[in-house]
């Protein structure tokens, strides 16, 4: 449904049509058509959604769009829309809202809603506690299948959720149960005779990115998420760690190109003043260090001065030496992201880069002093960029490799030692070898 | 459990331990463990493992230690092992082995399992069809809660495939009913009364990352892939669709980096060769454009002979040329990967970057003219270094954010139009417009 059909039937007066049109798209989309709306007509569009779509419908919008739904508000519609959301989504919601519309927004919900959202409110950013959802199935060892059916039955959450229930005792978690155990036993067969108790758990403080991964590594549904005692407070299901594995993807690839502060809003979203804010710091850093660069060459005035062609192989090699460290710094963050390498492996990991870099170099050594020996007919020109790239290639591969591990190794996040830096730091160690080797070759 | 642990109970023919040992760990673990163990070892150990799981583990394995087994295995062995595994689990082994040994293998299993092998590994790479299972709960619409439960119980599947149930007549997908719909309706209920006729759907022919973002968009737990007629024909489960998030993304970062080469394995299983390999390509190509640069350096000799504090000036326009441009083109990659940007957004992307550049350059350029005038007193080389950031810095950020969407376009992955061609591209625009500005202003 394209906004054009929605604005005829809505000039029309087609209040019919526009209900029934709404009703045959899922949530995600209308969501999606919806934020082509201006304020006005998305207010009068909106309350053409049947109420129980139309509070999930709320869950998929951007937060401009929700603050501007929010002012046109009753206090009823308010209280129905945060009470329909799971408590995760609602905290998502209120988290960028500001406080005093919280405070004022928490007062209208009922007090259970309001005691899960504060709860999930107090876990640190990008926690386990954070993404987690309390909502879950809750089961005792003693229970029969058909008791356990029954409390499902009354608890009546999201379906996403119930593939796996809890068996607790006091609050601890003792064993789990699958949806596949409940459907398949007899009705009056115990909970304690199909529950196992194998499972994986994660803590409320542990770091999103660390659960997402438990997510990727073991195929899981769902995690329970224990508090410091061992109490189960939560649980993350698999479709928020698929957003937490996209969200943390895009955050590594934004810092890999030196870009900081963590934006969860899209491109076109983000204004033009934050986009440049994020970009400004990384570039202004990288711009003085690479000064650093320039002010080597200046000592080697009288080398290009000597021999003009000098200058013109400088881009080449900074380029090249830029490349190769960055393909080297690509490989071991994402390693290092994905938990395929450790800090254990850092032996190994150099050892292969400097084979790698051998490997590598001498190919294109090779292939740039035959080109230059037959265009310039200078074989000291040759031997110069030959031997210059060789080293450089070396260098950077090693400066590439070590300093994501390095990075992880001293809890920074690796992906800040990526492309940009990798490559200001190999220009001036290509620059300085190159003038090195230029003054010995030519004995300027 | 650490390696040496295992290798010294080993040696000690502590037996029983080790099988006691080996049944506490999950298969996605013990794969992990029996990795560091060299072939003999491996044989050895990977028989004390219970049969049931040890059909698992070998689905985790990488294909080295899965061909080293596959040697000392017995026909019963491996037809036990290909039986239990699920079809796409088996499929993604076969595709990895020498077209004799896979004739080899499919000859050894039953009917039932060829066919469904069969029929996966005739779809292309990359495609649902190559990327789903074949084993799924089909349902009739006039079947009771009770029948299908009795059918789930007889297929006996794996658990993450039975959440969701597929109603079909005829082959055709006319509905699907969740494990939730089941568990909690009466035993003699109609699936036709529970099941819904709202879903999405995928063909085998779609893209496998087309897929895994149907499942970031909506939250699914399984999709049905239907095939040109609209038969069901198998499914992909939200554990795949994360695999295939976690591949693209590898996929993408390593494009972007300058690496060719769809390598599966992991940094530390892929050889030296295999790395030069993917890396050479790129870096050649590169290289040869960078003298691009070069030559029209060349062409100014005159100029950096009358002003040589000129050179210096090279590395810090080139690289913050390369930053600006890399920073765009990320923000435009990514975005067009999780659909956040269309084709349709170009004119709103040039816009945006136009004014990020403007703010981004003018700030820059002040930083810098303020910083050359102080250090050198020269207004002039002030006014050229200002200017030339101003136009690099918008040159970049339109060459980064147009040349992905072209890409996109032209059916490339804009992953390629990232941080190594941009970098190569802005160097020539940025030396010209430097010493274009440069001659003019030293009036050379």
């Amino acid at each position: 449904m394209t906004k054009k059909v929605l604005m005829t039937l809505l000039e029309d007066k087609k209040f019919k049509s526009i209900h029934e049109v709404l009703s045959v798209y899922n949530p995600v989309d209308l969501a999606e058509v919806l934020s082509q709306l201006d304020a006005q007509d998305l207010a009068l569009v909106y309350r053409m959604i049947e109420k129980e779509k139309a509070a999930e419908v709320f869950a998929y919008m951007d937060n401009d769009q929700r603050q501007e739904l929010l002012d046109t508000f009753t206090t009823e519609e308010v209280t129905y829309i945060l009470d329909s959301m799971s408590a995760d989504d609602a905290v998502d919601f209120l988290e960028d809202m500001p406080a005093n519309v919280v405070t004022h927004l928490l007062e209208q919900v009922d007090g259970e809603t309001r005691a899960a959202i504060n709860q999930l409110l107090k876990y640190p950013e990008d926690s386990a506690g954070s993404i987690m959802t309390v909502e879950f199935i809750e089961l005792k060892a003693g229970m029969t299948v058909r008791q356990a059916l029954d409390k499902i039955r009354t608890v009546g959450i999201d379906s996403e959720t119930v593939y796996t229930c809890y068996v607790v005792d006091r609050h601890k978690l003792t064993g789990i149960v699958t949806a596949k155990d409940l459907m398949l036993s007899a009705d009056d067969t115990k909970i304690a005779d199909i529950m196992t108790d194998k499972f994986l758990s994660v803590r409320t403080t542990d770091d999103q990115e660390f659960v997402a991964n438990q997510f990727r590594k073991y195929g899981l549904i769902a995690i329970p998420v224990l508090d410091s005692e061992g109490c189960i407070v939560g649980i993350v299901t698999f479709d928020d760690a698929i957003d937490v594995l996209t969200e943390e993807t895009t955050e590594d690839m934004h810092r890999m190109a030196a870009l900081t502060g963590e934006n969860e809003e899209s491109y076109l979203k983000t204004s033009v003043f934050q986009h440049a804010k994020s970009r400004i710091i990384w570039l202004m850093i990288l711009m003085f260090s690479a000064t650093i660069t320039g002010s080597i060459i200046t000592r080697y005035e009288n080398a290009f001065a000597a021999v003009p062609l000098l200058v013109s192989f400088i881009p080449m090699l900074m380029d090249t030496g830029g490349n190769c460290g960055s393909q080297s710094s690509t490989l071991v963050i994402r390693g290092l992201a994905v938990g395929e390498l450790q800090f254990s492996d850092t032996l190994k990991v150099i050892w292969k880069e400097f084979r790698v870099a051998a490997l590598v170099s001498v190919a294109l050594a090779v292939a740039n002093g035959v080109r230059i020996y037959l265009m310039y007919h200078s074989a000291r020109m040759a031997v110069v960029i030959a031997a210059s790239l060789v080293l450089t290639v070396v260098v950077a591969k090693l400066v590439g490799c070590l300093l994501p591990i390095a990075a992880k190794k001293c809890r920074l996040d690796p992906a800040i030692m990526a492309s940009p830096l990798i490559t200001t730091i190999v220009d001036t160690c290509s620059i300085v070898i190159y003038f090195r080797i230029a003054t010995v070759v030519f004995a300027i």
